[in-house]
Formats: structure tokens, sequence, C-alpha cells
């Protein structure tokens, strides 16, 4: 696109800049740190002329491999971010980036090498694959994982009587993310349920008898539920008629109401406006409100054991 | 524990070092690079006499809270480190730590750094909740969710009529971790259907009819599967005659011995081993399985376009 040469898909190939992520573990440190960058670049992103392609090896936990990827990084013109626990392949890492010409940086090392010496301790060096190694069955272990599953049956207004175990209850209209949001909470270790408001069906009683500090109410622009919708009913080929009933404006506008008037009621459940929020950061918002009632400390923080 | 104070949790307490986390954002990626950073310490911890807490701060956008957190962690004694998408934020950050004698670190800057001088681009500065950003709703925003909602309705055998549609279809017995891997991979915008292995029940017919390189078989210890039993077992209130049945050696090691002859009749799946591994572990794996499969290039890689 941005470069004039032959065939658009090959020119954006050409132009697209490569990120090579390189990790003795998962490669989902390196990942997750990456993309939050790149949103820092979103003005010249794919649409905007500027393309860039990421490649994650995992699991790379030798010299040979590590070189082998540094000289096919070298080839295509990419730069190298790397999490190696093994100090003598991080070394091994900058050395030979350093040798190829190749811009190269530890995302782990400084964030390391601060808590060693805030500690008084030093790091293992042992990746988490290590021979002798093994990951431990511990309670916060079990405690996901029962919150996942608690969560998957609670999906969608499922087992109303089980509300009362709930950590947390997600309420809103269909299309407001309530699903995604759920797993996403699970997956930390809350027990989600959600259950969605539709404009004619009675809300399930137990709804206003749980403790109503762990009921969230979701909210949504209008124009954007709509837009929503249509990509649901198109994905789902429901039939024109019940598709205009359920992503047409006035219906939307109406049902938008109908939640308000029942988030209204129940005044103590705060409103989270989902609107142009990411999945990620609706759930950062929930999980501080959440922990700032139960803990109601001055600054609103989450904490964590080691 | 490891001084000698009064009380032991008080002892505790005193004892533990603490790591401020402080992001405009979601706190998420600050956390991510903490965890994997802390793994390096596990040697360490909470159980070996030097515990660390963890606080994370999120949201923060204006240079008031930043300094009120800063101030607090001297009080504490705590490290800080921070993501802070905003230059004279960040810098402030940096000065304030190092006015108060406080450790301080940029999780985001070096690479995001590195990246602006590979594009040749430089960062916007705005954090992801500043005004006027907003969420795009891209079509791999869709399809992620789409594969959320696919993989809990398919959840625990469910529906084998639709294991075509699947992308990667998990197959092991009990407590291999089959639901909670299939929602991270759900998360990643893969979709994922689980299949029980039981000895005595018929698997469907549907597993045998699909593409079996999208089949994964999980195995696991039977020691390791015995304790996660029981763990299960207690934690359901199973009466001690169905526990037995459940959880009990004979009975473990058959039915893994069953599930061995299901895999060796499809020599195609992979078996995968999750002893020992947390489930970004097992699932970093089956994905470079799956996308080396796929591509069939030389080095595996899992890759994406920005
Ligand atoms: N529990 C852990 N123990 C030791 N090292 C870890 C642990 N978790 C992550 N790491 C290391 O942190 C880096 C990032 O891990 P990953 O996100 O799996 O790629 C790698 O160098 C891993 O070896
Ligand atoms: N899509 C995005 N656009 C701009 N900045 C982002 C984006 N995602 C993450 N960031 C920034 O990356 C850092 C880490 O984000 P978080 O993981 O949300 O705490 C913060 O400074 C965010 O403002
Ligand atoms: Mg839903
Ligand atoms: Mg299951």
């Amino acid at each position: 696109n941005a470069t004039g040469s032959d065939g658009e898909s090959d020119a954006a190939a050409t132009a697209a800049k490569s990120i090579y992520m390189v990790s003795d573990g998962t490669g989902w440190t390196a990942e997750h740190s990456v993309n939050a960058a790149l949103g820092q670049f979103e003005h010249c992103l794919v649409d905007r002329g500027c393309p860039v392609h990421t490649h994650m090896f995992s699991g790379i936990d030798d010299v040979e491999r590590l070189m082998e990827i540094v000289k096919q990084a070298a080839k295509e013109g990419a730069m190298v971010a790397y999490t190696l626990a093994d100090p003598s392949m991080a070394e091994s890492a900058r050395q030979a980036c350093k040798l190829w010409g190749i811009p190269s940086t530890d995302i782990l090392g400084p964030i390391t090498e601060a808590i060693a010496s805030h500690l008084g301790v030093s790091p293992s060096g042992l990746p988490r694959g290590a021979p002798g190694r093994s990951f431990p069955l511990s309670d916060d272990y079990f405690r996901r994982i029962e919150a996942i599953e608690f969560t998957i049956k609670q999906d969608d207004g499922a087992l109303p009587q089980n509300l009362n175990k709930a950590d947390i209850i997600l309420a809103g209209v269909s299309r407001t993310g309530k699903t995604p949001l759920s797993i996403y909470l699970a997956q930390k270790g809350y027990k989600v349920a959600n259950v969605p408001i539709v404009m004619g069906v009675e809300l399930p009683k137990m709804l206003f008898q749980v403790d109503p500090e762990k009921v969230f109410g979701l909210t949504i622009s209008p124009v954007v539920l709509q837009t929503i919708r249509r990509a649901r009913a198109k994905s789902l080929g429901f039939t024109e008629e019940v598709r205009s009933n359920y992503s047409e404006m006035d219906y939307v506008r109406e049902e938008l109401e109908f939640a308000r008037r029942v988030f209204a009621q129940n005044p103590v459940w705060p409103v989270i406006e989902v609107t142009g929020k990411a999945i990620e950061e609706t759930s950062a918002v929930i999980l501080r409100l959440y922990q700032d009632r139960k803990h109601r400390c001055s600054m609103p923080r989450i904490s964590k054991r080691y």
C-alpha cells in the first residue's frame, strides 16, 4: 500500500516490519508486552500504511535454535524481543543481535533485576519448563479452575438458584459483552454469573435476593449496540424478521431504556459503560470497584500474595 | 516466620516486601510481567521465608494520584513498576521514585522505544483509555467472542454434532484440564471443543469423522491425577463410594490405560503430557503443534498481523 510495488498483498508484505518474540517459556509475556506497546502505534498500523507482523517462538531453551532465529530475523530485517531466564541465553541473544546488527530488547531482564535487588535474592535463572521444576497444584490453581467451571455453568442466566454462590454477577441486555467479561474474570479466579436483561422477560427473583454489592449493570450506546447486534444476527443467520426485532434502532433503544429502569430500581448496582472498551478494560473497571467495595481503603488497589 | 517478631501473621506482614504496579490502563501488562519475573524467585517466596505482596493501581492517568502512590510506596518500602504511555507521566514516576529513594522500573518504555525506532514512527503517548480513543470493533474482536461462545457450548462433550466446526478438539479423561485449556485457547480466538474419555462410555462417532489433525489427546501421571481427583471429589462433596470409584488408584490407572488405547488407535492425534504444566504452558504446546501442522514452516512460530 504505502510502497509502490507490484500486487497489493505483496506490497504489504514487503512494507511490513517484523517483530520476532523469543521465549524459553510460553511466549505469552512477550506477546502481551509487545501487544500493549503496539497500542502506541495504532495510528500507523495496518490500515495506515505501516503494517507490523509479529512472530512468536516459544520453548526456545537451547542456543542453537536461538541462533537460527536471530539469523532468520537478520534476513527478514526484523527486531527481536526476548524473555530468557538463563542469563547465558539472554547474553547470547544480546550479543548475536548486536553482531547481526539487529535491534533487540530484553523484556523481563530489567524488572527481574530490580526485584532481585529489592528482595536481596538472586533470580534462579531457570526457565519455567526446566527439568526438575514442576507446576505446583496450589489452592490458587484449584480455585481458578473452579471459578472457570462455575462461570461456564452460569452463562446466559442459567441456574439462577446459584446466583448467591457467585462473587460477581453481571446484568445487561444481549451483546453487552456479558459472556466474554464473565470468562475473563473467571480466569482471574472470580466466580461470575451473568443474567441477560430482555424486554418483557421477568428477571430471576434470586437476582434481588443476593448481596446487591456484587451485582454490576452493563450499559452501552444504542448505536454501537446496533452495530454489534447486526454483526451477530448476520453470523447466526437470523431471518430478516427476527433480525429487525433484535437489531432495529427503536427496539434497541427501548430495551436499553428497560435495562436503565431496572438499574434505577437497584441503585446499589454500579452501572458500567462498556461502549468503546475492550473486554480487559471493562474487567479492570469492574474489579477495581469490586476490590474497592471489599476493602474500602484509601486508594483502590488489587493486592496479591506470592 | 523468618523474622522473630510477635504474632505469625504480623511477622509475615512485616517481612513481606511490596511491589507496587502502576498503569494508566488496566494494569494487566504490569501484572503479567511481574508475575513472570516472580517465577524467578519461587525458591524464596511465601513458603520459603521471603513473601512478596503486589499491589496494582490501574487507571492512573493524573500526576496527583501518581504522586500519592509513590509516597505510599516510600512509606511501605515498596518498589514501583509502571506502564505509563504519556512520557511526562513516565518521567514524573521516574523522578518521584528517585526523589523518594525508591527503586523503579518502566516495564514497557524500552520495548516501546525499540519498536519506535524499528518502525521509524513515534509512539502516540496516549494511554488506552484516553479521551477520543475508542476500542475498534474489529473482525478479530468478533472472532474471539464467537470462539468463547462456541467453546462454552461445547464443554464436556456437549453437542458432538458440532465437533467439525471446532478448530481444536481436546480429548482426555476427567481432570486433565480440558475445560480450563479450552477456555484459555478460546480467549486467543480458537474454537475449542472438549470430549471426555470415560471408561465404559462410547466416544461420539463424530470424533473419528473430523480431520484428525485437529484432535489432541491429553495424558497425565496417575499419581498427580489421583491428587487432583481427590481434591475435586472433596470440593464436589462426592459420597465415599463414588469418590473411591473416581479417585482410587486402580481405577485411575485403568482409565488412563483405556485413554492410551484410544490414542494408540488414532496415531495422528498428538498426545500431550500435562503433568506438572500450568494451563498456559499446555496451551502453548498445543498451539505450537497446531500452527506447525498448519504452516509446516522450518521453525514453528505463531504469527499475527497488526
Ligand atoms: N513460574 C515460573 N518460574 C520460572 N520462570 C518463569 C515462570 N513463569 C515464567 N517464567 C519465565 O518468564 C519468562 C516469560 O515466560 P512466558 O510468558 O512463559 O514466555 C520466561 O523466561 C520464563 O521462563
Ligand atoms: N490499545 C492500546 N492503545 C494505546 N495504549 C495501550 C493500548 N493497550 C495498552 N496500552 C498502554 O500500554 C500500557 C499497559 O496497558 P495495560 O495492560 O492496560 O495496563 C498502558 O500504558 C496502556 O495505556
Ligand atoms: Mg452471552
Ligand atoms: Mg471439564
